[in-house]
């Protein structure tokens, strides 16, 4: 298990940040992951990091903070954190989040604090967000297991031995083979192939249809981009932002879809649960909805702000990705969103248009490419999805058939 | 064990920082004793924090910071950290740091790196150091045990073992019993009764002598004032920036020191240790030392800046103390501090000075009261040790006799 740790270890720092010689490392991990964060940090020395800074977190803290305090103090987000977040930006770090939440540790906070977190730090740290969005800085998501999580996905088990089972859950459907930097380097190419089909095709709308009612037209950007696998800063690096990824994805009209979509699995939120839920567009807009359960959590996220109601990503995952057959439901999005197509209501990918980096959000909202303080995936591939290409000319192509790539 | 760890936070909370309603506690915590730190938040939530900040950082990662990184990491403060520790020091947060070192982690690491850092960062946030000297903010530090720590302090036992021992000990040389808040509220009056005769003698100097060859004369303040116990914070708040305590202590004048101590106790310091060591002074300056192990240690905190050679504190400790009765050699300064009468290198304490809140450091220098980036505790009480008090007029009244108080 430690070999492969080490190898997972090296493949974020060398092929998901792509970290150079003198530059800074900044992780933010939870506490209780500190082996692999340290064992992170150590290769990122070794390959040259200037400096590594970890900022630490606790989601039991977290949860006492959004429990007793005042919503005042989540409407503004700390000076020091802003300064911390875009003086890293600007000095070029990478950023390397390390994930391990107990997924029902926020289980009812009130919304409207988190929203309000969410709005603030977005605003306090829009050079450091920026940075993330325009591929000035490099960064990484990946995930560790840790108990709080792994007794959730398998409940059935021991803390210790689901933790276990989890942590080589992860390293397989991250790929940690013998020489996994060798393996992402193939997956990397299996994605440009298909990315070059979709973007040859130059789609005008895509059409969703599934047996649990599912009728979804989506309108793409004209100068709109599929993209996957990893992606390209800026300044040319190749870096992998979500280990695992197995999606392929583009920003989509903000205004341009039309019709519902039910959801294929639950959509897990800062720790909140919604489960079995439908939304209903209009002229881009998510104009009514319904769950089985947390609607209200669902409500609070498209209430954000004043395009969190719009979608910001759509992307393509077979049935037959290798999270989807591993049968587990991660409780965790990372993992979760590669299992299955899906949609995301709020911030657009301004590298999903063409020469995006160089547009500034006002040009993108223009564009299409939605913007907005939050981006939440959620999940709607199910075993029957067909999705239909539809060109300018009114001809349709297939691009997936009951739940895999068509072509 | 655990209604004891709660008690011991409650006092932590309300006697060492007395929080006070929308209060902001902010904690420095090492990862590895999360629990204990979550029981402190929740104390201070429920007494009516307005917010806990939490800085958690871990050892293993501050060690490879110091083994991987140019020593120009060290010689600048990042601006952030300046800004967090400076602001939340102007909004009047008390400042609590739980310690719970491994007490070798940092052997063998270049002090001049560590300097560099102290150097640094006694700059960038002089707001925040300056509230702490002058009683603008209560802080207060007191220790948890975990696994690392306790196994060098009882290397015979299991690692599991070794810590529930430790945190036992901790826990009575803090006086955890079952209302510790009134056994403070007690151990204050003691303080106060033995305080009030030594401010009341108006001693001149003190002389040490013990059989390992000390000899030391020590001049104090015109002004100087023996503290113990808590203090008085600027706005009138008690409070206890020590838990455990068992020290009266007055800062002494910085150019009166002549002659020579021997030390009684190793010194630990940054996880590298000082043992048997010697120290000589002329007009209050170290000018000659020697050390049977970590030597360039000594050197590293004696030439820190340029008053870091001179004396910032002497404490005196009965030899029949607590901490010094349980036996234990704790490998940390909070506790080992108040096992022995010690001497302290560095930083004087203003509020050992009459007035002493309201002078800035230019005119506290002028008085005799040092200023430096560091402060360093040695202990130099030995069973034999007789410290007696010389007045003006040549008279002499017996202070210490044989370790202990002599009134």
């Amino acid at each position: 298990m430690n070999n492969r740790l080490e190898k997972y270890a090296e493949l974020i720092v060398k092929s998901g940040c792509n970290l150079q010689k003198d530059q800074i490392l900044f992780i933010s991990s939870p506490i209780g992951i500190v082996e692999f964060t340290r064992m992170v940090a150590k290769v990122a020395y070794e390959a040259g990091a200037k400096k590594v800074v970890t900022n630490f977190y606790d989601d039991q803290l977290s949860r006492y903070a959004y429990d007793y305090c005042d919503i005042s103090v989540f409407e503004n987000c700390e000076e020091w954190i802003a300064l911390r977040q875009n003086s890293y930006a600007e000095r070029n770090a990478a950023f390397l989040t390390l994930l391990s939440n107990d997924p029902d540790i926020m289980k009812g906070i009130d919304q409207k604090k988190v929203i309000a977190s969410s709005v603030a730090s977005h605003k306090a740290c829009k050079t450091f967000y920026d940075a993330l969005d325009f591929g000035k800085c490099v960064w990484c998501i990946a995930g560790v297991a840790s108990e709080p999580w792994a007794t959730k996905v398998f409940p059935e088990l021991e803390p210790k031995e689901a933790s276990e089972k989890l942590m080589n859950a992860i390293l397989d459907v991250c790929r940690i083979t013998n020489d996994p930097i060798a393996e992402w380097q193939k997956h990397k190419e299996n994605f440009a192939q298909r990315k070059k089909w979709l973007n040859s095709q130059k789609f005008k709308e895509l059409h969703y249809t599934a047996s649990n009612g599912t009728n979804l037209i989506i309108g793409l950007c004209d100068m709109g981009l599929w993209e996957g696998g990893g992606q390209k800063a800026a300044d040319g690096r190749y870096f992998f932002p979500n280990i695992p990824t197995e999606e392929i994805f583009t920003t989509p009209h903000r205004l341009k879809t039309q019709g519902i979509v039910y959801s294929a699995l639950p959509l897990v939120h800062n720790g909140s649960r919604v489960e079995d839920f439908w939304i209903r567009f209009e002229d881009g807009r998510a104009i009514d909805f319904d769950a089985k359960s947390g609607k209200d959590v669902l409500e609070g996220i498209i209430k954000t702000d004043e395009n969190s109601a719009y979608l910001g990503e759509c992307a393509l995952v077979p049935y037959s990705s290798p999270i989807r057959q591993s049968g587990f439901l991660f409780l965790e999005t990372l993992y979760d969103e590669n299992a299955s197509c899906h949609l995301a209501l709020g911030k657009g990918f301004p590298d999903c248009y063409e020469n995006g980096y160089e547009l500034n959000n006002e040009k993108l909202i223009e564009a299409g490419v939605n913007d907005s303080a939050t981006h939440v995936d959620f999940m709607i591939g199910t075993q029957d999805l067909n999705i239909d290409g539809i060109k300018e000319d009114g001809s349709t192509l297939a691009i997936f058939k009951d739940g895999n790539w068509a072509f």
